[in-house]
């Protein structure tokens, strides 16, 4: 471990396609979020293992001897999941499994001081807990010796290999259920793998390639329950069957339309590639309103970009929420510019960012600016 | 023939739901507008065919003796299309059916005297073409003897008999084709059998039963090309068949969920029937923005009516031209109006009508009110 600590990031997720459609069978496509979560690990004094979280103003800390006599109360084949249940206690998390599964356990409780620091909103839908669990699990794995530490010297970034990162995305994902109890373990692969992948019925597959495209993320703040959101589709479809069943299989084939055009980009599009971006973005925005998940905030975050010619759709479970706005390589600075001062004097908070974006990284300092480097040297 | 003459009015038409999936062998629903076309016809003089439409300032006459010559000359089994022709060129209608069919035969060519005059804007897809072959085949048919004349005495209105009523739009239907060429026919029937129709591949079919429903219609006054919209819609499906398809099916399932609801309503509806019909309003609207038909224009009606409780869509061909609004039965008289100025505020034009009205009717000159009596009696 260099003197610095280890230093980890993993992208937050948006939904481009097939949200909602999704719980019904259908295919959604995932992207990595411009926006990280970073993690620094530390060794730790006095057999205490410290989690701080600076951007939240939480810290917790635990006698390391106490989470090993913890573990060893734990029955059964079961590991035990303490570090993931500590952080659970630390960041308040109500537990949400009511049966919580075994999830993240390593032989040796390490006595670590870890900070961790996000640009990610929380509770947004970015992904933020599947964020901090794939970099929680990362530094873990690595303090523990159960990955290598990729990053060579002078280098600024690297990655892990497959199979570790498949490691990671495991562990992540214990996480994952002690945080929400049943997730779908999109968001933690989005996090370890980054890029883009395409999610149905359970199975997760890697878009093959997918470039790196500008967008604005936006979050027009309105509160909203995704239960409440996917209990309002369900009914509606079993209301109108005829009527919403075909929107769903339009839904499915926007995200198969929209995966093959990302397949088929170069890494850095021309403008011409967006036009049908665009159109799919459009479509789905409606299709989503027709489905019941659409919000008057999200109409008029649609109005203000159309106004300056830019597309958006809402991103995940809608009702206010987040949204997207594709941001072409012809788009004026000018442009994108009075789009975010639209949308911020409309009460949204607006990032511009990109979607596609590496996963679980590790870093060399000097590869992180000063505001992030900054807050996680808050001890 | 009573003194005053005979006094005949047929309605115009709105497209509730279907409109261009009807072009791709799905079912559209047509309903008989509160709008309507009247037609004064009294004995003329001086063996003349006299036809006055006040309304757009509009005078022709023709020698009945030299229409019978013409007649004459047509060929064949043919009849001749005399009077519809001598309508066509007195309206300026431009000949557009390349090998004019023989559409419109009396035995006699009466000389008479007609005046029309119609409360629907010509142009804005509202079938006031229709109306007015309607009025007129009605009108003809009864001065030369082919059909009753169901008023009594005392009676404000009257109509005739289904057998009647299907010689006036068959006849009807042949002065479309001169107007139009290639005319659906159903904008005749909804003229002549009022109330609502279902249309599918070539087959039109009364509704069984439905009630009268307030609307507001209005018109954006934006114009656009029915042809070049059907032709946009056919190039989305194929360029985005599996994307545009079940849409497709879904404005299908809409028109039959649609019926159901018409036919299962009573006569004066309870507020409780509006939620469905408003929720398919705002979904086919939807739909038909997917399709590449909507208008910023047409988004500000349905934005405008929503801000007042109302739900909106297109109605035609869409890309400007017309908007319904349907007035549930508890939108309050101060609701109705501050949508309606607001829509004038737009630049828009807007009528307070309804839906569901009677087809061609006979009416007695005290059925009628003092502005259709006062443009109909200007000679």
């Amino acid at each position: 471990m260099p003197e610095c600590g280890l230093l980890v990031s993993a992208p937050g997720k948006v939904i481009l396609h097939g949200e909602h459609a999704v719980v019904h069978g259908k295919a959604a496509l995932a992207v990595a979020l411009g926006l990280r979560t970073f993690l620094r690990l530390r060794p730790g004094g006095g057999e205490r293992l410290r989690i701080h979280l600076p951007g939240v103003g939480v810290r917790r800390e635990w006698d390391v001897a106490e989470l090993r006599a913890l573990r060893g109360r734990l029955t059964g084949g079961a590991n035990a999941c303490l570090v993931l249940r500590a952080v659970r206690h630390c960041t308040g998390c109500p537990e949400r499994s009511p049966s919580p599964p075994v999830c993240l356990c390593f032989r040796d409780v390490p006595s670590v001081d870890i900070t961790v620091w996000s640009e990610l909103p929380t509770g947004a839908g970015l992904g933020s807990s599947a964020a901090y669990a794939v970099c929680l699990a990362a530094a873990l794995l690595h303090a523990c010796g159960a990955i290598s530490c990729p990053l060579k010297d002078g280098e600024a970034t690297a990655r892990w290999t497959e199979e570790e990162m498949t490691l990671i995305n495991s562990w992540a994902f214990q996480g994952e259920r002690v945080i929400h109890g049943n997730p779908s373990g999109v968001d933690n692969a989005v996090g370890t793998w980054g890029g883009a992948l395409r999610y149905q019925s359970g199975k997760i597959t890697s878009l093959k390639r997918v470039p790196m495209l500008r967008i604005l993320l936006t979050n027009t703040k309105v509160p909203r329950s995704t239960k409440v959101l996917v209990a309002g589709v369900k009914e509606k479809i079993l209301k109108f069957p005829a009527i919403m069943n075909p929107v769903l299989d339009s839904i499915d084939a926007i995200s198969q339309e929209c995966q093959s055009v990302l397949e088929a980009m170069p890494t850095n599009p021309s403008p011409e590639y967006y036009p049908v971006l665009e159109e799919l973005f459009d479509i789905n925005q409606h299709h989503l309103n027709v489905i019941g998940v659409g919000h008057p905030s999200l109409d008029r975050l649609c109005r203000v970009t159309a106004s300056h010619g830019l597309h958006s759709k809402l991103t995940g479970a809608g009702g206010g929420g987040c949204g997207i706005t594709l941001l072409p390589p012809d788009a004026t600075p000018l442009a994108v510019e009075a789009a975010k001062r639209d949308l911020c004097a409309c009460g949204y908070e607006c990032w511009e960012t990109d979607i596609g974006a590496p996963g679980v990284t590790l870093h060399s300092s000097s590869s992180l600016n000063a505001q992030v480097l900054h807050a996680l040297s808050e001890s």
